[in-house]
């Protein structure tokens, strides 16, 4: 399926606000099919401006009686729970239950449903769910914000459903540095070390071995060994006239 | 490690609002150490009422006129980009740098950086970061709110510490330089480069991140950066002769 596939069911919301930060919430993660069912306030200003520009989601979101009526359409509903309930319900992590969305075809409209700030869902209400979602908390502070766990559910979705664009950054046009530029740099880094008195010239090799590996592991450019390379040279200048 | 050696710095926060949500995205998640670099406005009443009883997160949250400042006793910095940058730091997403958390010894505290709400890190901030987080966003609309930003984040570590792997991380031989420390050897190196002629005092910033960048993917260790330290002091003597 799509992330398009999914939606997003705010059950009893008190707070416009969390309306409008779910909207943001999903659409930052490409997720668009926003129902609300019995929202106290809607409209309103304060979800306007929490969806900080992802109006387009609660213009386009539906307004419900029933949780039944906000399902039209869906084969799944997923009911999301702060508490472990009774094992009537299989429980999944939202990674978990993100996986499940793989398993589904194009087109198959998912829902995962969000209840009340205070008090979360009914009973009537998790008995229309398949599943439940459970996002693990602090046992000392379990008080996870509605359109928070909106975006983890979201976030978990994109994980699952989309291939992030390149991870990968693109590299600069700097080529790295030559096995023979590092030799000069050493050499020239132990010339250095043994002319400002630093470097044991009776045993430098111990030294000299922890700075290969340092550099080594920096996996320096062409342009930074030119950099490092500049400075030995400034400062070679100055010992030179001391000696 | 543990989710309470994870430290959350926010930096140049506007909205006192996102401060107090942060606070109630770590909390949910088990973390506790945040940290303000130059907010707008704090303590706020807006950031009290969205930490919604995360307040002990926020009355032990350090205020710090500078990153560098914000970051002593870490031993690890990530900085969270929305753009996936061309420059050549490590980038992994919230799954793969809270994997990279698992492998750090108890008590190790590690920082993750969240820049300005509309403008992100400098490339000065992003220069004392060793890697990025970069949460995959929908590229028509990547506006993630920065408590969301955290609380994935918070979300991410939470599944990745509170069911730790069997295997307890091996001890590392020699403890990782501070950031501290890296940052006098930065000091260091600037005046040696300066007092040596290298560095042009007009317009030292370019050279200077390009070395940070250098040094901190060398990941160097507490006894690397003495022996840097020992090299810069040496030549530094030969330096003040001639002057």
């Amino acid at each position: 399926m799509r992330l398009e596939d999914i939606v997003i069911v705010l059950v009893g919301t008190t707070d416009p606000g969390n309306i409008g930060a779910a909207a943001r919430a999903m659409r930052t993660m490409g997720l668009a099919d926003l129902r609300l069912v019995t929202p106290r306030h809607f409209p309103h200003d304060k979800a306007t401006a929490r969806a900080s520009g992802a109006d387009v989601i609660l213009e386009q979101a539906g307004v419900f009686d029933t949780l039944d009526d906000a399902l039209a359409g869906t084969v799944r509903a997923y009911g999301t729970s702060a508490r472990l309930r009774s094992l009537r319900w299989p429980v999944a992590d939202p990674a978990g239950t993100a996986a499940q969305f793989v398993e589904r075809p194009d087109g198959e409209r998912v829902a995962v449903v969000f209840g009340r700030e205070k008090t979360g869902l009914t009973n009537d209400e998790l008995a229309r769910c398949h599943a439940l979602v459970h996002i693990d908390t602090n046992p000392a502070f379990s008080s996870l914000n509605l359109a928070m766990a909106v975006q983890v559910l979201a976030y978990e979705a994109r994980r699952a459903l989309v291939e992030p664009a390149a991870t990968a950054p693109e590299e600069p046009e700097v080529r790295p540095a030559t096995l023979d530029e590092m030799r000069y740099f050493y050499e020239h880094l132990e010339r250095v070390m043994l002319s400002s008195g630093f470097l044991d010239p009776k045993n430098p090799r111990h030294l000299m071995r922890r700075l290969n590996r340092l550099f080594n592991r920096a996996l320096p450019d062409h342009n930074e060994i030119n950099i490092l390379r500049g400075l030995l040279s400034a400062v070679e200048d100055h010992i030179d006239q001391t000696e």
